[in-house]
């Protein structure tokens, strides 16, 4: 089967500001050529018309916890992340099966509606998500999840379900994370890196999100969050964590030394109050950060593209600097970066052969995006959901003109609504 | 013409966190009842059905350059607001009636498709954009907007044109503007307000927006911007401030004396690094407080819906506080107090009997808004554009079921790339 996506701007990821109008085969899911004026490498079985529209390579939602779309707007207004916290964990011991199921079809859609097609969940009954993931065709990094102290034997029957359910499916793979160092024990977190290297995994887990984490870390440790879990053998597996709003300096020398790449969550971090990261300050000590959405109910969406603006506004303000980071950065840390944290970029994150076609398609004919002028400033800052026209995943079609394929919209609201009903009923 | 709308989630705005399931008759343009149980007033003569929507007052950008939609994604990655006004103001000479009226026509379908009813603008051959709001049906205060020293010929022509654009025209009303301190003189200013008064006229101005100008005025006039304004008797009339982001305390004070509101422009205060302004202390000194989008050139956009977003989330962070500014006061600023900042309070900005009918109905049966919990928080911060569904301004359908009915989509962008191109090439 291939597919020759035509006459589209190409915005392939792979060097700073490179766009061009060309053409994409994709050969049984595998991009085999792209560029301009090429010919076609043998026949060719379908031809999408890319004129007036832009692809990239599908956004990277390198965190998240997907089936939190349940607590969407639920009790949002805590005074911090611990009070929050506190409201959000006592449901959570609730979550049965379906509920993690219907979550997890919800935040899938939303992702696809974003031009979404890859993410890291940390959550549990993981391989509930992963069912929701093969139904709906988007690319998941799913992540058994350790809370408190050392792992127990449902922790360990969670990983043999997690690998039953992705068993064959090239689209899915299983992380291991640890929740934080204020809910877990070293103890966790060296058994996390154990199994990691056992099942040929890699970890990751929060990381100083709050001025709170640091100073109890602090307090009872005596030495910085990221210190404390290097001491833990934590770093001696690939590993990527999530926030890092209050890294210090020297903790930025042990994440880079070990090559953690730290996921950014603008949204989440704004709303709890948790604080802005520096992130152009991140990059230029050489880190490697991604972008991710955090959970929807400390967001309160699920949308890649709203995390884009975010972080360029932010940015901008916090350092008084227009050029803190440019929309082409911006695309990269929602894309190349994602794939690196992940340690998936030999399959994704740029438009180039031999990775995966994932893919987002943009309709740029729309009031909000006309005129277009600078297409990366278009993409961060004018874009919304309505330009997402079309989707694909490892060269399956998960959305087109604007219609989800794989995903039946209305049952998914439905039985979220009736999972959620019952939680608050109970 | 009496229109009922049935069985709908109301959002009055008329008090802290009041919405009820409930009906609203409107006749001839004017909300008639409001209500949980109330019976028609008398003989309806269309019934739409609204379960499972949501009606808010629709919502008004209270500070904005409307054509420069043109100017959309163009040299915006300049370093700071004084370098991209040089960039802006050479391709603002050359422009035409008819790039004004595109340029108008595409930013009224963004302000529809994203539930706004209402605009302030600031900007130049004002009858051009009067005569896009007159067939798009979208409510406008149309500033004539004065630029440098004191008025010219020109302008005096340019106020007989706009009074005699809007003649008659409900929804269309003249204000004037001078621009900034910056780029007029305190002669300019006083003018202004003798217009203002002549005509029955409010005025507005941009205020404080960056350090420069705050610090240029000290060394140049010895005084705060405010004091300068105050001094040259501009506040003497009714009037709205944009930015404000630099206000120092004394500047509050004098604001507060002569009710000068002060609409907030985050996405373009941060787009352009002017800084974060402290919207909660602005409220806590009693000040009016409204929210805009600036012009689509330093946003680049035009969706209040992505103001409320921003707002709510730099205000939290800013001041670390999750309550800075609840969902409900921001939705505030984006109805009551832009009508209370345009003192057109009595007309919009609640839904109340009596009151114009603008009105935006909103959609929730999406995956981005399920399940809806805290409805405030879903409108804030869970909603896109894809939510709104049907758009009222007078009585006046401009929107239904997402579709637009004033608007031919397709032309304007069409005639807007054609102008843009013109104004490029020559």
């Amino acid at each position: 089967m291939r597919t020759q996506i035509k006459d589209i701007l190409v915005i392939p990821m792979t060097s700073e500001g490179l766009h061009f109008i060309g053409d994409i085969y994709i050969r049984d899911g595998i991009i085999e050529a792209v560029g301009s004026g090429i010919k076609a490498p043998g026949p060719v079985d379908e031809v999408v018309n890319g004129q007036g529209k832009v692809v990239i390579p599908g956004l990277v939602n390198a965190h998240t916890h997907l089936s939190m779309t349940l607590m969407r707007n639920y009790k949002d207004t805590c005074a911090n992340l611990q009070d929050w916290l506190s409201e959000i964990f006592p449901i959570e011991d609730r979550l049965t099966e379906e509920d993690i199921y219907w979550g997890s079809m919800t935040g899938l859609a939303e992702l696809v509606r974003s031009g979404c097609t890859s993410f890291a969940d940390m959550y549990f009954k993981q391989w509930m998500t992963a069912q929701a993931c093969k139904e709906a065709g988007v690319r998941g990094f799913l992540s058994l999840t350790l809370f408190g102290d050392e792992a127990e034997t449902e922790d360990r029957l969670a990983i043999e379900r997690l690998d039953e359910a992705i068993k064959g499916v090239d689209i899915l793979r299983k992380d291991i994370a640890v929740h934080s160092i204020y809910t877990c024990t070293a103890g966790s977190y060296r058994l996390a890196a154990e199994w990691a290297k056992e099942h040929g995994s890699i970890v990751n887990t929060h990381l100083s999100e709050t001025k709170k984490e640091m100073d109890d870390c602090l307090a009872q440790h005596g030495c910085l969050p990221a210190q404390w879990l290097e001491d833990t053998g934590f770093f001696d597996v690939p590993c990527y964590t999530a926030h890092g709003v209050w890294l210090q300096d020297s903790e930025l020398d042990i994440l880079r030394r070990h090559d953690v790449a730290v996921v950014h969550n603008p949204s989440s971090n704004c709303k709890l109050a948790s604080g802005i990261a520096p992130v152009r300050h991140f990059m230029d000590s050489g880190l490697t950060i991604a972008l991710g959405t955090d959970g929807a109910s400390s967001n309160n969406n699920l949308s890649m593209l709203k995390e884009m603006r975010l972080v360029a506004m932010i940015s901008t303000v916090s350092t008084l600097r227009v050029d803190a980071l440019t929309p082409y950065k911006v695309l990269e840390m929602a894309t190349l970066n994602g794939a690196k944290a992940l340690r998936a970029d030999d399959k994704i994150g740029t438009i180039e052969p031999g990775k995966d076609a994932d893919l987002a398609i943009l309709d740029m004919d729309r009031v909000n995006t006309c005129p277009v002028n600078d297409i990366f400033s278009a993409l961060v800052f004018s874009l919304n959901e309505g330009n997402v026209s079309s989707v694909y995943v490892k060269g399956r079609k998960l959305m087109e003109d604007g219609q989800l394929l794989t995903i039946n919209e209305a049952e998914v609201i439905r039985e979220t609504r009736r999972c959620w009903k019952r939680l608050c009923e109970e």
